[in-house]
């Protein structure tokens, strides 16, 4: 149900003291092989952390061996200090997996630091002498408890998180794809504020891997806008090992994928932040999915729509507010909008009374027709509530 | 002090019953001449309202003789019998002012439905055979009440406001500027959701008054950014009726009317529905005045700063997070951003201790400085509070 269900791999996670909590806050996955293949997404941010911009070479120089993840800081904005941080994170986890400690049967000796991601999550600004040290020193205890039954990775990454997240796909093939996820705010379009980290022992190479994540995540994480903000330290990361020996199908793979990556943005969504309603925007009849999801996407950004939301208020006025911003092929004056199922809008105007509409359950639908095309996109959100800007507000994050 | 400062205007607001308080609910502005020239600017949104659809046709018969405004009701996706109800309320006003009802010695006497503005304001959908009644009822008595030194009008068009907008601007060369406002919520670019009226009794003719209005609202309301909802029904209205028998200098009216509209933003923002912070995010050092403007929009949209400013916790990461989203031309890791006169963020690192910045006062000035060029803009926005939340959430509007 991890990261290490698909064979190939191990993880770990522990405390090293950069959570206040004392909870885990450092996680390690490691590509065992026989094969190794990656692919990678990164924030669209241009504001990005130090792992970012380190992981960004660390691709170009060909599969990732390993994937080491903090969180209780996100090292943004900490200056060359910080870079220097990452670059002796990559470096640590290259040592240990090289002079064979923390070591399987597996080939992850000969590790260099240039193939290893780093991933770091927390607040901006955080990155000093100390949570070098902890972070560093720490590498060779989580190295040591690396374990290819590990399920300690997925609570190492999480910040705000209220629950742990993880997905997996087992293939009648004989392959199996494994996933963890963390993210709870500053969920936004270009990725949600997350760390994902997917593996599959299917056998496939970079390129493949790289075509099935695109599309993944374009259809999950990039329609998941809880709160309009987007992080500086998001990436998504999928590995390969190749040790089921079988070759996954690219069609099933390309689809297995994105059942997981869906699942993971609904846990995303389900936590997200102070929310008490999850909302699936569905935009239907449009011209273009880029039409739809525009559309879908100016509702999930209307703080007007979103409070209403949070006072069980069915308000299609401001759906109708929100998609008029849009560049969308459609005719206002000829578009329905149901909440819950219920009608609400017709043409433009006034239909069932909003009465009918019960938006207590925490599961909202908003259907949006817009009678201009065949497509269709969802995109889910959350609500604006007391708790979102007290989460926010309250406390430095 | 409001639209009857300049001569040549009469006004009155009074409450015909649409409001559930009884409070005053629909106003009249008169141009008496003995010029008319008129300039309007509408919403950008394309979900527009019965009213905007109807003043959008008058704009194009020639300048305006009069305006009406209602709030207690959007009148928005309503329907035909919605845009009939705006068309019998203009033709109403043209009727009392034609058969000298409410005339004054002027020569408003004439006047044709096709010449009458309407603005609407209130809830979306609200719009029924009782909502027209009232309106198209009233207005004997509204144009009964008219008069050259009306104090009355202001209230009347008020929703969720809190206080009356009006401004005016007295030219030592014998001109003056006079207008009202009213907005508390929904205000966005592309005009806030707001209804203004400008009168002056400058000597001026349409085109010079479109040029002025355009320039003064594209600095002012256009930067005003309370909470990224734009509305269905923002209308700005600028009427001339030369009375004042004085040619305006067209350098001076331009600089009067920005002042004008740049004092009633500062209030409008001040008013914006459950703020505790009025935020000033200047830009400087940028490439054109666009970006600075996209840049300054970027975090007055983001609500994790506005949250965090809601909090008194200078979050200068949030600032980079959200610019970093942006387009415009600067390197994330070369600004600078102060909060309150504190650089707490330079060369995109650490500056400053936080603790040195104080947020308690209600105005807030972020300066972010791009050092990418010469072009400054500043753009006007709120926080996100409890109390924004409570009101957009707690009750229908």
């Amino acid at each position: 149900m991890t990261v290490t269900t698909p064979k190939g791999f191990r993880s770990a996670g522990i405390a090293v003291g950069l959570k206040s909590t004392g909870k885990p806050d450092l996680a390690l996955v490691v590509n065992d092989g026989p094969e190794r293949a990656s692919a990678v997404v990164f924030t669209g941010n241009r504001a990005q952390a130090n792992p970012i911009l380190w992981s960004r070479k660390v691709v170009q120089n060909g599969p990732a061996q390993a994937i080491i993840l903090n969180s209780g800081g996100a090292n943004c904005f900490t200056g060359d200090f910080g870079y220097e941080t990452t670059r002796l994170t990559a470096e640590a986890v290259a040592s240990v997996l090289s002079d064979g400690q923390g070591e399987s049967d597996g080939d992850a000796g000969g590790a260099i630091a240039e193939r290893v991601l780093v991933c770091s999550t927390g607040i901006i600004g955080v990155g000093d002498q100390s949570f070098r040290d902890k972070i560093v020193n720490g590498v060779p205890a989580l190295a040591a408890a690396l374990s290819a039954d590990d399920t300690t990775a997925p609570a190492a990454i999480l910040t705000t998180d209220s629950v742990q997240k993880t997905a997996s796909y087992v293939s009648d093939a004989g392959w199996t794809i494994g996933a963890m996820a963390k993210g709870a705010g500053m969920l936004a379009p270009g990725l949600a504020t997350m760390l994902v980290v997917i593996t599959t022992d299917a056998k496939i190479d970079s390129e493949g891997l790289d075509a099935a994540l695109r599309g993944a995540t374009s259809a999950s994480f990039d329609r998941l806008d809880s709160d309009g903000c987007m992080s500086t330290n998001d990436q998504v990361t999928l590995m390969a090992s190749g040790a089921s020996g079988v070759e996954a199908d690219a069609a099933e793979f390309a689809a297995a994928l994105a059942a997981v990556c869906d699942s993971l943005a609904a846990q995303l969504q389900a936590d997200a932040e102070g929310a008490s309603h999850d909302i699936d925007i569905e935009v239907t009849g449009a011209a273009s999915v880029e039409d739809a999801v525009e559309v879908g996407r100016s509702v999930a950004r209307n703080n007007l729509f979103k409070a209403a939301i949070f006072g069980n208020d069915p308000n299609w006025g401001r759906v109708l507010a929100a998609i008029g911003t849009t560049e969308a092929a459609f005719d206002p004056y000829s578009v329905d909008v149901s909440f819950n199922g219920v009608r609400l809008c017709h043409a433009g105007g006034p239909d069932r009374p909003v009465d009918e509409c019960d938006l207590t359950p925490r599961k909202t639908h908003v259907l949006i027709e817009l009678f201009a095309g065949e497509s269709t996109a969802t995109v889910r959100t959350n609500d604006l509530t007391h708790d979102y800007v007290h989460e926010n507000s309250a406390y430095s994050s």
